[in-house]
């Protein structure tokens, strides 16, 4: 069993949307870990948007992968061999590493993993760093107040259907944009959320904001960009936030993408737009899993995984995400 | 001198530009205060970008002109008959009053105005709301630190120049914006910034800002938007704060006007974008003028105006500010 490896390395830049020649299986040895490591057989692997950014030749927040990198991301797997006094065989940890059967991490640079508490796949979800992701993001840059309408892009993804749930729990009124009504339907059922709108279904995105947040907007959480944050930018309250996640609609743009200049809308309401990178709240990770823990525990934060099986899989599991496949967060199972 | 008076009254809505037929001029009586009340002999009275946002018929922060109001904004003039014990004949006050030669002001909204700081035009500039804009703005929304770079658009009108000197005065390098050679030596030579750059005078914006700001932007205070705002957001650095104060270049637009998408460049750098309204920071005003005009009589803080002669030529001095003919303050001088 653990003779062979099989690892996932970036062969091919992407000139807009990325396909299945941007990636390539090869077999391997399996690695040895030194001493402070741990050998790793990955149970599933993280596919997330932000890793469009690291296919381009750009320096950016993460660095770029090079023609001939390996992929990585994510993970969470079994010890299975230790050289580090923090592990024992058959503990689970989470970390970054590669797209593969197995990786070594760096004991120091891992969490170990409860697998009791909300199943191995919610530690790169809502347990990992979209839970952290959403709970910084909403809570430190978007400053939800009780009563304050929150509405969310992306709303059915990773990040998005914890930082709904999240305002929820704070008494604000929720409303979230998804790409089905199979997404909008969980969130309104099981999530908790007071509204969403399945913006493939509508035509006038303004509209329907209108309907369902007739207050106007406090807080704005945006996953995507585009035409349903052109429309949410019409409808901002005074002194709204709006917390900028992730654009995901314009990852795969070549060149600076155009729309409607949002800065002449800022005066009025005196609206505050921020970007926000979760590595910036390292410091207080550990009270944001502490937190997103007991809520998952408690059962007041729900959340799932869409589940693509397979390592051999991951590139796809990838592309959908700007198809908008998943429904909660992305994971690719890579062994039982 | 006192049987006749002269208002000018807003008499079409413009659609783009705005241009003389928007505006008329007629004689009137002249006004009688009421108890309470002052009237008062105008000597300067204000033009400001903002008033071309009066001039459409949608609801913002200042209410909307209606065909057929008389046209008003910031006066400073002398007190030629009190119904209020705050003032007597001959004192000076400044307030929102009519565009016209006398106007009633109610004494409870205006403020003493001392002759001898500054001139009485500084008293619509940078010791009226120009100046307290750039302080608050600033202050509170650039949050300026020593050894940042600030950049400043429109950098050589009423708010930017007060700006960029304040930056100066808390240890910041500052680099500004302006439209005419005259302009950015005015900035250079006599206000302290660092470097100007004549946006009529160089093509390519993002590598004139490259040379000035070679460690890019740590606070944008924007007046203008457009290329010049684009160029900006390119060179952002991390943790940077943009003031949206004004949008010049915007002002005249019919319908949402369009350009490169902003909010996918906040993300990487953190960067923070915020309207802003000096009305919002009222209860701060007493602190900002005693700052303000103690700069001005130490010297520390230069100002200038660009005086258009009587009342007649207003709506000139109006639409001169689209064009960028102002250094400074744009004021009126409707009586000596």
């Amino acid at each position: 069993m653990r003779d062979s490896n099989r690892e996932w390395y970036f062969v091919e830049r992407p000139e807009g949307e990325p396909d299945l020649d941007c990636f390539e299986l090869r077999e391997s040895e399996v690695p040895e870990p030194d001493p402070g490591d741990v050998l790793v057989r990955v149970r599933y692997l993280s596919v997330d948007p932000y890793m469009r950014g690291r296919m381009r030749d750009v320096e950016s927040y993460a660095e770029p992968w090079d023609v001939g990198d390996t992929l990585e991301g994510g993970v969470v797997g079994e010890v299975v061999e230790s050289e580090s006094e923090r592990y024992d065989e058959g503990d689970f940890v989470t970390g970054n590493g590669a797209w593969a059967d197995y990786c070594v991490l760096d004991a120091d640079d891992t969490a170990p993993v409860d697998p009791d508490v909300g199943g191995l796949p919610a530690y790169l979800g809502v347990l990992g760093m979209p839970g952290r992701t959403a709970y910084f993001g909403l809570l430190d840059v978007g400053e939800p107040k009780p009563g304050d309408t929150v509405v969310v892009s992306g709303a059915a993804g990773a990040v998005g259907s914890v930082v709904g749930q999240i305002a929820s729990l704070n008494g604000c009124r929720v409303v979230g944009f998804a790409g089905s009504d199979e997404k909008t339907d969980w969130l309104t059922e099981d999530l908790g959320f007071d509204a969403a709108i399945n913006y493939k279904d509508v035509d006038d995105y303004r509209a329907a904001l209108d309907d369902a947040a007739p207050g106007g907007v406090d807080v704005y959480f945006d996953n995507v960009g585009g035409p349903i944050t052109d429309a949410v930018f019409t409808e901002l309250n005074v002194d709204a936030r709006v917390a900028v996640c992730g654009q995901i609609a314009h990852y795969n743009d070549e060149g600076v993408p155009t729309g409607p200049r949002k800065l002449p809308q800022l005066i009025a309401p005196r609206a505050k737009v921020q970007g926000l990178l979760v590595g910036d709240y390292a410091t207080r990770f550990g009270q944001a899993s502490e937190q997103l823990g007991e809520w998952v525990a408690t059962g007041e934060l729900h959340h799932r995984e869409s589940i693509v099986d397979g390592l051999e899989n991951a590139p796809d599991a990838f592309l959908g995400l700007f198809a908008g496949d998943n429904i909660g967060k992305q994971v690719v199972k890579v062994s039982e």
